[in-house]
């Protein structure tokens, strides 16, 4: 038994006050977890685009003072009552997708999107008392996503969080919590590529490039990246992609040159960015008959994306994917082992390390286009 | 060898001559078939859809004059050079999407567009010598989606006829052309439609009832019949739909309906309509994880489809179906076989008989709504 066990631990967290404004690294108190529920001492965390595209106040849903974090690894600390699954002392990554393993979504084989705990982190708080977990001086702070990694310590629903093996580096495994799962399931999982498919890849952010990197496991032989900063490229052959397209040297729609370079289209599509016109671009530059595209970016709010049906009548398929189609409690840990295996790549995607309050440089690096991944230490 | 094996046949056929004018039902001389090419004695034809659609000049890559038809049956007449599948007597079924068995869709078990005769066939003419057989006083009629069954003899292309049994009732079968293949073949091919599944059904034609005959079929438990004619729930009550919704007797939007009715969403959804504001509804009265919709419908020219991309990103699926993704020369006998084994329904779809003369009696008939599938008699 620790001795911070069922007490409330003063520790530092990055807030967020309100859309817009720099992150505050501050004193925050979390108090201990209630029934069903895991506290966790967060070693690491990465920057991802979704905790961006909230602070920036993109999401018309986003609650404030929040704090945000979701790509990250850790120690658990002490559990709540009934939770058996982990203990104090397990190596554990936080999952923002939960796996209950009971309702619908999850008794089914065709979907990952569990429902259990959606209630409550949908509006920033704990499903038990449907309050949050975090304070500062009494006041409480919202949770996000059901993680909330940029903080010492965090309280999660014991759903929403995957036991990992002990020899993994947490510094490094801690980018299985968002963006690399998301890229490589939206190839394995959701669009199902196969041997000697031709595939387009729209975004070389992390996400695209762990979908080239997919898409080069399942052997697909022409993987061709898609991106307006040529940079990118060089990178990314590193990843698998084999071919490269800057819409910025075309004047036809990039999915005309996409179709005359494949002759007649690409077997699968995936959009990285979250532009709904790069979306209609993905699917068009699909082949007619069997052709599918994947959305994966998040789009702005109230965008919606179009097309001629024909396109769908002959043959093409849209699709879309969250956290790749993983069940996140049960693949996570897989994903760790495969890791420790050599088979995926995941140090490739760390460009940046930085302690934990210099967290605000970490976002102007997501920002600027020169980092792929950032990872904050929160032991520093 | 048959008497007009090899000449030119002088025969009835209804030439539309321009779009918004009543067919015209004349003589016409048919040329004999080219090299890989059939002429076949129409016996029976339906009227559907499409042209109604082209007759109408909605199409606006309609060719005129031309001979519209495309749900057809008959016997073989004769046959050009090389073409050895087919030969004199043959009963047949001509079929729009042809089967070469050799092109790229052909060789992939993901669709069954095929390609091979499509250059031709878009442009109202026939492969080999890209001319059309038909003509009127030697003035050249356009042929239409390759089969122009209204008439009493036309020309296809070898790759784009189905043999068929010989004991199949010509005056039944010629169905067994386009709605209701394309109707089961949704459900069996395109969404592959399980055992247990909840089924929504916009359009209770006579391709939403085959829909709903395919879902019954497959074993789906809940099938919502969607219609704006209440006078179409009892009838379809026969082909399989256990529940109905008109969405005139609604306030709210027709897919909050259904995910209300149906705790979350329907697994499966057909839009058989033509209609892209249904074809959003399809879409969205889907289930989260998993629902897959279906747009079998033809839109008018320039419409699209729109959604929020978060409809696919929370795993639902959209998808299109054409000729409900059946080979045809390979899977048309198949269906034959299953109207001659009573595995399904044909004989119910046929609500009127007429002369072939009468054939824009058929067209009224449609228009008005009361007709699910008039089938014409040439030799009346």
């Amino acid at each position: 038994m620790s001795s911070t066990e069922g007490k409330t631990i003063t520790c530092r967290a990055a807030v967020a006050w309100g859309p817009n404004k720099p992150l505050s690294v501050e004193t925050v108190e979390v108090a201990p977890p209630q029934a069903g529920e895991v506290r966790v001492k967060i070693t690491h965390t990465a920057i991802c685009h979704t905790d961006a595209y909230t602070l920036d106040g993109m999401d018309p849903e986003g609650l404030f003072p929040c704090i945000l974090g979701h790509e990250a690894a850790g120690i658990v600390e002490s559990v709540g009552e009934g939770v058996t699954e982990v203990q104090p002392g397990d190596k554990v990554i936080p999952c923002y997708q939960a796996e209950c393993r009971e309702c619908k979504f999850c008794r089914s084989n065709k979907t990952n999107l569990c429902g259990k705990v959606r209630p409550a982190t949908g509006n920033g708080v704990m499903l038990n008392d449907m309050k949050s977990r975090f304070s500062v001086n009494g006041k409480p702070i919202y949770h996000f996503m059901g993680t909330s990694t940029f903080s010492e310590y965090t309280v999660v629903h014991a759903v929403s969080v995957a036991k990992i093996n002990p020899a993994a580096p947490l510094e490094k495994i801690c980018l299985l919590g968002c963006g690399i799962p998301t890229g490589l399931g939206a190839v394995w999982n959701t669009a199902k590529v196969e041997s000697g498919s031709t595939v387009a890849i729209f975004g070389l952010g992390a996400v695209g490039l762990a979908v080239a990197e997919g898409a080069k496991a399942a052997g697909a032989t022409e993987i061709i990246g898609v991106d307006i900063n040529p940079a990118k490229f060089e990178l990314a052959k590193n990843f698998g992609c084999t071919k490269f397209v800057n819409p910025k040297e075309h004047k036809e729609p990039i999915q005309q040159v996409i179709v005359d370079m494949t002759d007649g289209g690409v077997d699968y599509s995936f959009e990285c960015v979250g532009n709904v016109d790069l979306m209609r671009s993905a699917l068009e530059c699909c082949h007619k008959g069997w052709g599918t595209s994947v959305i994966i970016g998040v789009a702005a709010s109230g965008k919606e994306i179009s097309t001629r049906p024909f396109q769908l009548v002959t043959g093409r398929v849209w699709k879309g994917t969250a956290f790749g189609g993983f069940k996140s409690r049960t693949q996570v840990p897989e994903l760790v082992e495969k890791y420790l295996n050599k088979e995926i790549k995941v140090d490739e995607f760390i460009t940046h390390n930085l302690p934990f309050s210099k967290i605000n440089e970490g976002f102007e690096l997501l920002h600027g286009g020169t980092s792929l991944r950032c990872v904050l230490h929160l032991d520093q």
